[in-house]
Parts: C-alpha cells; sequence; structure tokens
C-alpha cells in the first residue's frame, strides 16, 4: 500500500508543480522555468518517496520498467490507476487555485498537451507523435541505466529529474510535453475538448516509446544475469 | 546552543538571499532567479550547519518536524524564536542595503506576502489559502521523507532546497509565496501596514499545511518502529 | 560492444537535446536554456551509461583521455566512429521533427557553429579559435581531475554536465559553441554549405584544445604511479 | 607545488567562466545566467582539483580559512599569489576573445566591480561596503560548515559554488559581485582607470568579511578539539 501512496503522491505532485507552474507562473518564468519545474516535482518525490515504489510516478514509465524485468506484472495496472488518479487530483486542486484569479480563462489551455492547432507551435501530428516517442524511449533508457546495477544509483534521483527538465527544454515548443500519460491526462479533463480529443496520442506515443526505450536497453545494454526487481 | 544559532543564521541567510534576491536583482533575474535563491539558501545553508539543528530554517518546518515525532517539545518554541529573530536581522540588513540605492522604496513591496490586492497577479484570500496550505504540506512531506531512515538522506539538502526553489516556481504570483512565517514575518516589519495586516495568514496556513503534511506522511508512509529523533 | 553502443547513445542523446533545446526552443529558452540543455544530456547520460564507456560522447574527449593514458589507443577510432554517427543520427532526427513546423528553415542556422559571417555574434577566425581551444582544454582537464584517483568521483556526472552547460555560457555568441566535434558534424551535415565549409575548425580546435589540457593536467597534476585505464 | 597550480588553474577559470560569460553573453543569460556561471566555475573545479590544495580559488576564502585554523600561515601569500596570477591570466585571456568582436569596448565594463557611478544600479559606497562585506562572511561561513568534520562533506563542491551563484542573485545590481579580490583584479587591470580607483574595497570588504564570517563560525560553531588543516 505505501508503493501505491508513493505513486499517488509523486504524480500528484508532478502535475500540480509541473502544470501548476505553467499555469500560474509560466508568463513570468517561461519555458526555462517550467521545464525545470517539471523536473524538480520528480526529483524531490524520488528523495522523499522514491524508495518505497521506485518513484516512477508516469504509466510510460511503469510500463517501460515492467517491460525490462523490472517490475512485477501484477503491479502494473495498479500503479497506473494511482498515478492517474493523482494527476487527477493535481488536476482538480489547480483548477480550484487558478479560479481563484480574475484573469483566469481554461482557454490558455490549462497546460494541456496537443499537436497540430493545439501545439505551442504549429507542429503536425508526425513531428509530435515521433518527439513524444523518442523523448519518452531516451527518458526510460535513462532511468534503466542510472538505476542498473552497474552505475551509482545515488545519483539517480537527480539524473531522472534533471532528465525530465531536458525533456521539456526540448519539446514544450512541439506538444508542451507529456512523456506520461497521467499528467496529459490528469490536466485534459479539466482543459476542455480540444485537450481530450487529442489525449489518445499522449498515451499512445509515451507507451509505445517507453517499449522501445526498454527494448534498445536490453538489446545494447543489459548486464548478463537477473537484474533486481523493482528499479528507478 | 548550536542548534540555535543555526537556526538563527540559516533563517538569516534564507531572508536575505530569498528576499534579497527580490528586492536587489528581482527586475533582472525575475521570478526564476528569485525562485533559485530562495532554494539555494536552504541548499548551502542545510550543507553548512543542518548537522547541527536539523536545518529547518522555517517554524512550519519546525511543526511538521515536531507532529512526526522528529523535534522534541521543548525545542519547538527556541527554534521558531531563533527563526524568527533572524528573519528580521535579515530584513534590517536588507533594508539597510535597499536603502543605498537612490531609486529604493519600500512601497514596492520589499518582497512581503500578500493575497487579494496585495497578490503579485491578485489571487483572492482563498487561493491564497489554498495555495499555502497545499505547497507547506507537500513540502513538510518531502522534508520527512528526503530524512526518513529508509531515502538516501545524503541527497536531502539537495532534495529540500530545491523542493523550495519548486514551490517559488508554481507560487509567487499567487501570494509572492511564504511556506514560512519567518521569513514572512522578517520582511512585514519592514514592508508597512498591508503587510502587517496580511501577516496573519502567513502564518495560520504554512503552520496548517505543514500539520497536515505530517499527518500525511505519518499515515501513508511511516515506518513502523521508532524514527530518530530530530531529523532534517 | 556496449561501450561504443553507449558512446552512440550519449552522442546521440548530446546532439538531439543540446541541438534540439536550441532549434525546437531556443526563441523561449535563450541562450541560457541551451546551455543547460548541452550539460544535462551530459549529466543524464553519464549516470545511465558511463559506467560502460566511461561517458565521453565527444572525440576530443576521447582523444584527452587517450593522451593521459586513460583510454587505449585501440578504441580511440571506434569511439570516435560511434560519436559521429550518434551526432548524425540525432541530427536527422531533429530534422525529421523541426521540419514538422510550418515556420522551419535551415537558412536559421540548425545549431551549427561557425565563426566570422557565421559566428552568433560576429567574432573573427582567431576570437574562434582561441576560445575553442582554451574551452576544451579546461572542459578535459576538468574531466580528468574529477575523474582521476584522488577526487571523489561520485560527482563527477554533475560536475562535467554542469562544465559543458558553462562553457556554452561563456562561448554561445563566438561559435555557437562546439568543444566538441561529433556534435559539430552532426547538425552540420544538415545545415548546409556555410557550416560544412567552416567545419574544419570545429575538429581542429577541440582536439588541439584535448591534447592542450592533457599536457597542462599531467604537467601540474598528474599523480605519481598509474593511473586506472579508460576513466571518465 | 600541485596546491600552488590547483589555485592558479581554479581561478583562472573562475575569472574566465564568471566574467567572461558577462562580457561575452550577458546580453544574452542576463544576470541569472552571469550568477550561474560564477558558481558553476567553482563546483566544476572545486570537483577536479579542489582535493590538491582545498579549492579557495579566493583571496578572501584563503584568508578565512587561516582564520578558522584550516590553512598553514606559510601557505597563505603564495595562495594569495597564484590565485591573482590566475585571475589577470584569465583576464588577459577574454581581453583577446573579446577584442574578436567588432561591437567589443572596454568602456562596457569588462565585468569590473564598483560602487556608486560605477555601480549596476548606482548604489552608494557603504551599500556597497556592507553588501560585500555581508557575503562575503556568509560565503565562508558556508564554506566552513560545508566542509566541517561533522559535515558530509562530499557534498561541499556543489554547496560552496551554488553558494557563489546565490552570492550573485542577490548582489550584482549592488558591486556586480566580487567577494572574491583575484576576480576584481583579474578584470581591473583590463577595465580602465574606474575600476582600478575602486579596487581597493573590493579586497578590503572581502577580506574584512572572511575574517567575521570565520569569527562567527568560530563563536557559534566550532566543534571542540582540533580540526583538520587545510579545509574546503
Amino acid at each position: 500500500m505505501k508503493a501505491y501512496g508513493a505513486e499517488f503522491i509523486g504524480t500528484f505532485w508532478l502535475v500540480l508543480g509541473g502544470c501548476g507552474s505553467a499555469v500560474l507562473a509560466g508568463g513570468g518564468i517561461g519555458t526555462l522555468g517550467v521545464s525545470l519545474a517539471f523536473g524538480l516535482t520528480v526529483l524531490t518525490m524520488a528523495c522523499a518517496v522514491g524508495h518505497l515504489s521506485g518513484g516512477h510516478f508516469n504509466p510510460a514509465v511503469s510500463l517501460g520498467m515492467w517491460a525490462a524485468g523490472r517490475l512485477p506484472v501484477a503491479r502494473l495496472l495498479p500503479y497506473i490507476a494511482a498515478q492517474v488518479l493523482g494527476g487527477m487530483a493535481a488536476g482538480a486542486v489547480l483548477y480550484l487555485i487558478a479560479s481563484g484569479s480574475t484573469g483566469f480563462d481554461v482557454a490558455g489551455g490549462f497546460a494541456a498537451n496537443g499537436y497540430g492547432e493545439h501545439s505551442p507551435a504549429g507542429y503536425s501530428l508526425v513531428a509530435a507523435l515521433v518527439t513524444e516517442v523518442v523523448m519518452t524511449a531516451v527518458f526510460v533508457l535513462i532511468i534503466l541505466g542510472a538505476t542498473s546495477a552497474g552505475a551509482d544509483k545515488r545519483l539517480a534521483p537527480v539524473a531522472i529529474g534533471l532528465a525530465l527538465t531536458l525533456v521539456h527544454l526540448i519539446s514544450i515548443p512541439v506538444t508542451n510535453t507529456s512523456v506520461n500519460p497521467a499528467r496529459s491526462t490528469g490536466v485534459a479533463v479539466f482543459a476542455g475538448e480540444g485537450a481530450l480529443s487529442q489525449l489518445w496520442l499522449f498515451w499512445l506515443a509515451p507507451m509505445v516509446g517507453a517499449m522501445f526505450g526498454a527494448a534498445i536497453y536490453r538489446m545494447l545494454f543489459q548486464r548478463e544475469g537477473r537484474e533486481q526487481t523493482q528499479g528507478a
């Protein structure tokens, strides 16, 4: 039960902190500040509760961990459920806070992900798909490597958190950066029809990317013998 | 005595560094730079004197530590006194420096916290209250987790400092971010009537938030058996 | 084979993340954001796969490691080949993504390096040469020091990654910052004639700088006796 | 001799990286970027050569270390000489690079420190003096604490580097931030008469501040018994 609580709280913080910084402060802190905020949610919660659950906070990461033999299959769906619920709880708290400002209008996007007309810089569906697949694949590969038996795992929360910052520095203009279906879902349910109608891509692409990342990692880098179950 | 000195100096630096960056350099470094500065005050002082006192530098954190069984009750009030005195000393030094610039006017806010008409982006009392309660709750939860027996405590100063940066990235537009009554008090006494008349909220909300954070932590994550007293 | 895979993937990520942030998001995140992105590519991949190959991701670093006796000569050319291929693969993926935006035009530079009329701020060939030599020399010296037997190597991925951020903070206006021939080559092949005609400088200067850095390190700081082969 | 080489190289990098980022890229990266650059020079060199010399790179830090019993008196003047020479060598290299841009004019300040009419935001002599004394005192106190026997010294390079970033985030508008006489001297000799005529303050105030910081540390926090000589 501690593990599910950790995934709920961690994903709550990822969405509240990352999307919250964008919705409440994005005009002041810019793309750089929002990228930093997303990464710091993971860095801080990985340090705080990562030892209880592995610190995924992301259905794509959990899928990748399962694909790499690091998460028992029986935990996969409960993890994803806890993550999606945490993300939606954060969306609700953020909506409550944001609506306390006179200037608030959900039509501003509410930090939802999108492609085509909902892409921040007008990137096509194909560009969005490639971006989300590649970004998630590398993100999962970094997580698998930084938590592998050969690496110095003590830096893993820093490496994984800052990897998420980096992914945002690259791809916010393309899709507003998902690489995390729970993050996309948590705000899409409050952001209106446009976001909901495109939500499929932000489940499909990160999940496919995670499988790619895990496959590449196993192919190129997997050490012989058994890795410990439940990584990150 | 070393512990009280550490809390005094640490809170002095938190207010001088965080509010000082805002008052002296805020126009140049923006919300992102001020957020970074607040976090770095805690990161640096936690590394320097955290081993002497636990490195709270914040009455709400001390309350949360007490509520989680990590600070003896006899230390709670002296810690808070040292923190408030450190914050006010910093306010005085900052006032001295800032008044050496021809353009200085305390009506610019002096980095005080506020809601309603004193909120940087016009957020309501309710939004400010929710924000400060939630931000402090998660901040205290991260501190409790990152310094718990199960976590790798060596990264705790980094995680806790950057958690404070993250909290500022999210909530500066709402309340100018307190989550710390000593920080609010340290500048409010120099910032004039508006700040003083709203100061109650920045004691109430962080203290309530800290109790929530500690309660959630104990409910979801507390490990069996005794934790060591005096954490962070 | 794992080492070559690590160098391929790491350099792929360096070019995709660093140049990608510049091409896709540079207008929003600015020089500071791009500098951070380059550094984080190395920080994250050094944590993920650095233990497999040393984590060079840069022909100049591999040359410097060889010159300091840390890389067997038989590995030097295969490492460089893997790095250049990884960089070009990243250039191709980046081109694919970037061309999905209506506003994309490779004439914008595609994050290529340059001097004279291709220098971001119009720096001369001599200034560019001096800058790339000095920056690479210090970068290699930091890598050699941070991974030496006397240092605490656990912080090396952080130190080396942030050293690359720092090098970019200083020198983006001069040459768009190379210090890495694989990074320069990976985008030059897509950036058109101007970049290709100046590419020689971004092989010559970093390679010379790396030899200088290794020589200075050996002269001033080399410890007596044998250092372990294959550093970083 | 290794120690003096380390202090020379480290201070060379501090001035080249910190002042170089300001002179070459300051318009693009702003006060936040320059602050980050100064801190990263110390973080990276402390990781690379800090174990050879203590990693001071600053006459005020060496003075504070001596005052706290961490540096033998016989090393104080040679350390300071190496630092000043390293700073001036960096000033020369920076001048060479910067003069390769058509827009370069040393009247732009060349990142020199100043007060009154040479203060970036017009701060008075008294404000400048107080700022430099207080900032150096806290900086030295953080160094003494983060490298003390009770602290986890492994994070010291991160804490000390980011403390320097923080000091710059606060005080660039006041004096362009010195806290380091070698940094001030290294560029003043190239920046013309105005900088040279005010250089006395940037020797006096940091040196006084370092003595204060060491005195406060000894009074409040010094542990009983012998500390190891040669800290940082």
